[in-house]
């Protein structure tokens, strides 16, 4: 990680969510480099992976990418005003209610279903243009998009295209992180097949674990998503990626603990033997998950120490005893996430992925943006 | 809970969180009646557990309170901004660096160490006045707060007080939503043993859960948090409180499943048997755990339906084939967090408490305010 600026933390800020932009744009080139030719596209959904969208997209932008991904209209309309040029698409797709903004702030919807196909062609056909369209073809997720029997109506009946431009069409890997799992196979074999049904430009199957798998799956374009923000992209191999978020909490108080006593909420942690305290400021209302007590780790000056008791909606207590006195002091910080505590292994503990780890960091931190990105 | 505005729903929004003003103001007068005489505080940390400290101060303000608890000092500021004249207590305290925001806002810190105490004398005593502060005993919690050998401290040398006006002395316990326990008695006796060796003008030991504790834990002020929002105060009684938050995500398709085939990622959920499957606009990104995959419930039309395999960043899968064919409409609206699904039952399943449950709702909900409050 980019070497951050101390002064921050000289402040008052409570807990500080550093964000390397220079990361970003590193894991962004070597995400294209590995899977060229196809075009890497990114996913910015759920502001960016909880890191900023607003910081963030700019940079993958500078970088070269041309091509979005967000979830919701309204994830498209805050992208458009930061970026002009770009095709966005919207993966939620149409529905009558939503038209207007996706026209209005030049968002392609990813259609999911019939219906999604038919209030956006009608839309179209309405205003009597050719108006772009990216469509979603369920190859085995059952989760979103069309499946054959829906792709039959258009064989039957291609009008029901009519007004459409096909940019675009995609689907979604259930197993893709598992890169020697059968159902990947299953998956490309019928997206191929059903694909051509369609008359669209391109097509794109896999998202960051695409980097790991066969070059096959790459099609057209891979949506990068998880690897642009530092997580590993599947679970077997090492992570290539670099690091983007690193989470530091102030230290409010250190304690001596010398007589037997309990910790926390529920008196869930007992205290043996002569020990050292400190509580710190995070908790699960900064994103600092719940399922991590009693189980997750900080980093002090180099040095692991275990969360030990529940943890709080503000606070945090973990056991400093094994650390040197002198760099355990009140008012300094800790890595939580990131700075020596893998966001993989975080997730872990937790009993989740990074996904969910990045994606509920909570709004209290102070941010800071690292590297110019350049 | 205050009927909403199905105008709102019918605009673009994916998801939709109501938070019900109405209802904050019942239960905080429900607070007050049942903790009277004791005064009534009101915890707003992290943006008011999540509900939006913007709207929700005020109206506690106008119910009649006129103490409030934030725990960071960004939160003060936020908090004085909104209101002029109340009492605002920072639960983190004061450290060298924050005691001009602390100051300049009329922020009164609770100091929890030694060190912190010594910052903020330093700091009146510089500015040759007289200036507030509350105290932190620790009576048990081993988390934040100066114990029995911190207090040695201010006997042997009372000075070090000098140039604060202690107006509150608080504690916190650890057992508290669990009235039989122990712990409890323990915690009150210790503080009241603590509390006499500082010259504080009231005291404070409960939480939410002091509306189902004998009165003699209420002192001269409880703090009420959760219970404010609708979440259970005690894991054993009935639930008094009315529902504050209730969270609906968009159908964005429903699709007949005729043949076996797996739901989601990982291939998680097998599909035996015909039956349908809806696919919603709210995922992890959303607050909504991924810990409820295949366990959470979603309620459309006053049916309530199982969550099938995981729950992705944007999107969760319903099996909805008990629910009669015209109430599952593509673009309709499923409650998955209040209005027929409980809050606390939904934080139990997710293998939280519903403190995580509200203040990880995320941003990207269209959030609209119910009830003029009065």
């Amino acid at each position: 990680m980019t070497s951050y600026d101390l002064d921050a933390e000289s402040a008052e800020s409570d807990s500080i969510l550093y964000i390397d932009l220079n990361a970003i744009r590193i894991n962004y080139q070597l995400f294209c480099a590995r899977t060229a030719p196809a075009e890497c596209a990114a996913c910015v959904k759920a502001d960016a992976y909880g890191l900023g969208l607003e910081r963030v997209a700019p940079i993958l932008a500078d970088a070269g990418c041309t091509t979005f991904f967000v979830a919701h209209v309204a994830e498209g309309v805050a992208l458009r005003e930061l970026l002009d040029s770009v095709r966005i698409f919207v993966l939620h797709g149409a529905w009558p209610g939503n038209e207007r903004n996706l026209f209005d702030y030049r968002l392609t919807p990813v259609l999911n279903s019939l219906a999604q196909v038919n209030t956006w062609a009608a839309f179209a056909r309405a205003r009597g243009e050719l108006i772009e369209a990216a469509i979603h073809i369920d190859s085995g997720m059952t989760r979103l998009g069309l499946d054959e029997n829906d792709l039959k109506v258009f064989e039957a009946d291609p009008g029901q295209l009519d007004g459409l431009s096909v940019v675009h069409v995609m689907s979604h890997l259930s197993c893709g992180d598992e890169q020697d799992d059968a159902m990947n196979q299953v998956q490309l074999e019928r997206f191929q097949r059903l694909r051509r049904k369609l008359p669209a430009e391109t097509a794109s199957l896999a998202a960051s674990a695409g980097l790991f798998l066969d070059p096959k799956f790459h099609l057209d374009m891979v949506r990068a998503g998880i690897a642009l923000y530092g997580g590993r992209p599947t679970a077997r191999e090492p992570n290539p990626m670099s690091e983007v978020a690193r989470v530091r909490a102030r230290i409010l108080q250190v304690r001596d603990v010398d007589s037997p006593r309990t910790v926390g909420y529920g008196a869930a942690h007992k205290v043996a033997e002569p020990s050292r305290i400190a509580t710190i400021s995070v908790g699960y209302a900064d994103g600092y998950a719940r399922s991590l007590g009693s189980l997750g780790r900080a980093c002090i000056e180099g040095i692991a120490v275990p969360v030990v008791g529940r943890v709080s909606m503000d606070l945090v207590t973990l056991d400093v005893s094994e650390v040197p006195r002198d760099k355990v002091v009140e008012g300094g910080f800790v890595d939580v996430i990131g700075g020596g505590i893998n966001l993989d292994d975080v997730a872990q503990k937790a009993g989740t992925i990074s996904y969910e780890i990045l994606t509920r960091l909570g709004r209290r931190y102070r941010r800071v943006y690292l590297g110019s990105g350049s």
